[in-house]
């Protein structure tokens, strides 16, 4: 039986944390070491610049970081395919020919990007590369072949559009080359917070711990946290729900009892957050060290991590390559 | 001293007719025998799609005709590189690149855009495809690193928009390595109307007289042409103006000194529309017979057609990937 095939991916914009962790990555390794699999990991360069696109320097650099976070993390490029996106000229051919298939209103009905156009207040001077993104990630998906793409519950949106384009894709051209495909939405998945506990972790928030984050910033990080602001006194009765400490011992710590006495301790009063946000680091430190560690050596090897993306590269060209034939030759634009 | 490299071609929606032969054909054929360029024709089958994307098959059959036109008018492609885009990825490639540089606004402000979009009454569902395709010629321009562009005198603000594009690039990547270029406006330059004189010649208007008719076609096709519809009798004075044979005799008959002469007497009366006829028939017969011939029997020699495109392509694809690397290098996205 084949095995299906999985396509996912960042745009370099930043180097990872622990919201990817806990978002992605962690299910990505267990999907790969499950061996039941292809998984692609697509580095979205291409996308990145599509409201980046005057810091090329930036996203060029941030695929290194991208890449260190991955390997660090426990992908391994053996059962992995780490690629890059810009490198693989299959997906922008595929999203022209996506184009035609959409009209200007639908492209600016998508409430993604009508969100992301609010958020980053474009006003009247949306670049139409940052319009047409999710054109090209619906070319992505679909030149990959992914049977499935792993997402969180609010990106589920984008996956039906991508089966939209697909089905009028296969009815325009009258064949079934293209298959739609399924949004994994891993079991009891949540955001994790940022530091400040107000909304999602992100690096344009700067409420993000980095997986590459040292001991020191790490433990910075972690007495800066959002915790009761009623709870004054060691002595006094805190809250835990949206206490940002208790959610992360609630990811990060493996001994659930003990999480569990320190909640009612907290909540009885006579737990200081200083006591309780050193065991967080404790935990958080055990759990990153590894990764820290693997990450900070990796570093120190720069042509290492260009061998695991050109490989990964390759072995994708070669894929997408072969599918955009076909996909032409379906089309009836078989000349060669 | 190096050659200047001209960019031209044409959407294989059809055969060409008298249209493309006087307003780029023949024109073509001058600048290759010149030796002083050199003259990249791109068959824009990916372009055709913009606005026929439901029609893959006809593209995909026009692209033979057209390559046998242009091999019957004179092209010789050890002189002229003949190619086909949807076989270089290179230019949907930096398509994408430029949709970031340029605003929705922009895009829809384009006033060629603006008139397509009326005349083919597209309503509120223009394909996106369409909407960009100047951008996408853009980047034709751009990356074959064209130095002039032949284009009528209507065309000239899409030479305009492509430098635009060319400067925003260069100074958003502080690089020169995108040149701007130059239209190339014929002296003299018109269009040939069409057999009914009211436009100009085109398929869709199916007013046009193609290279592959042959010599009953042509007879009939001259039969039909608009003359002076007050011309009732042979002995009435008839009007030149406007009178389409002696417009296709302006253009086709090199005598100039017996088309004077027929002016006149045509003027004075005494002259019928059917002898006049006769006589533009014999001339644009000699003038086509040649032509028609040998793309008649090009047209038993399918595998030389392919073997021309390929190689054409083979070349232009070697050089648009080069410089395409260059381009990425100059944006900071030098992975590679």
């Amino acid at each position: 039986m084949q095995k299906k095939i999985i396509l996912t991916g960042d745009r370099p914009t930043g180097p990872l944390h622990l919201g990817h962790f806990v978002g992605s990555l962690q299910n990505r390794v267990k999907l790969q070491n499950s061996g039941n699999y292809e998984q692609n990991i697509l580095i979205a360069d291409m996308q990145a610049l599509t409201d980046h696109f005057d810091q090329p320097e930036k996203i060029s650099e941030n695929i290194y970081e991208v890449t260190m976070d991955y390997l660090a993390v426990g992908i391994d490029p053996k059962l992995s395919t780490i690629c890059l996106q810009s490198e693989l000229t299959a997906l922008p051919e595929l999203t022209m020919y996506f184009l035609n298939l959409l009209t200007l209103n639908q492209v600016e009905r998508n409430p993604t990007v009508k969100e992301e156009i609010k958020q980053k207040d474009f006003a009247n001077k949306i670049p139409v590369g940052f319009l047409v993104y999710p054109v090209s990630q619906a070319a992505d998906i679909t030149a990959f072949g992914a049977d499935l793409v792993p997402v969180g519950a609010d990106q589920v949106p984008m996956i039906e559009d991508t089966n939209y384009l697909v089905r009028k894709f296969n009815a325009t051209y009258k064949t079934e080359v293209l298959k739609e495909c399924e949004a994994l939405v891993p079991e009891n998945f949540s955001r994790l917070v940022g530091l400040d506990g107000k909304a999602k972790m992100s690096k344009s928030l700067g409420n993000a711990i980095y997986l590459k984050d040292d001991a020191d910033t790490l433990f910075k990080k972690v007495k800066q946290m959002y915790t009761d602001p009623n709870h004054l006194k060691v002595e006094d009765p805190g809250q835990v729900e949206g206490n940002v400490v208790f959610t992360y011992l609630d990811a990060f710590d493996d001994n659930k009892e003990e999480v569990a006495k320190l909640k009612e301790h907290y909540q009885r009063g006579g737990l200081g957050d200083m006591k309780l946000k050193k065991y967080l680091f404790e935990v958080m430190d055990n759990k990153f060290k590894g990764i820290r560690e693997r990450r900070q050596e990796l570093s120190q090897d720069r042509g290492y991590i260009k061998s695991v993306i050109s490989e990964g590269t390759a072995k994708a060209r070669d894929l997408s390559n072969d599918f955009m034939k076909k996909i032409k030759a379906a089309m009836g634009l078989s000349f060669s």
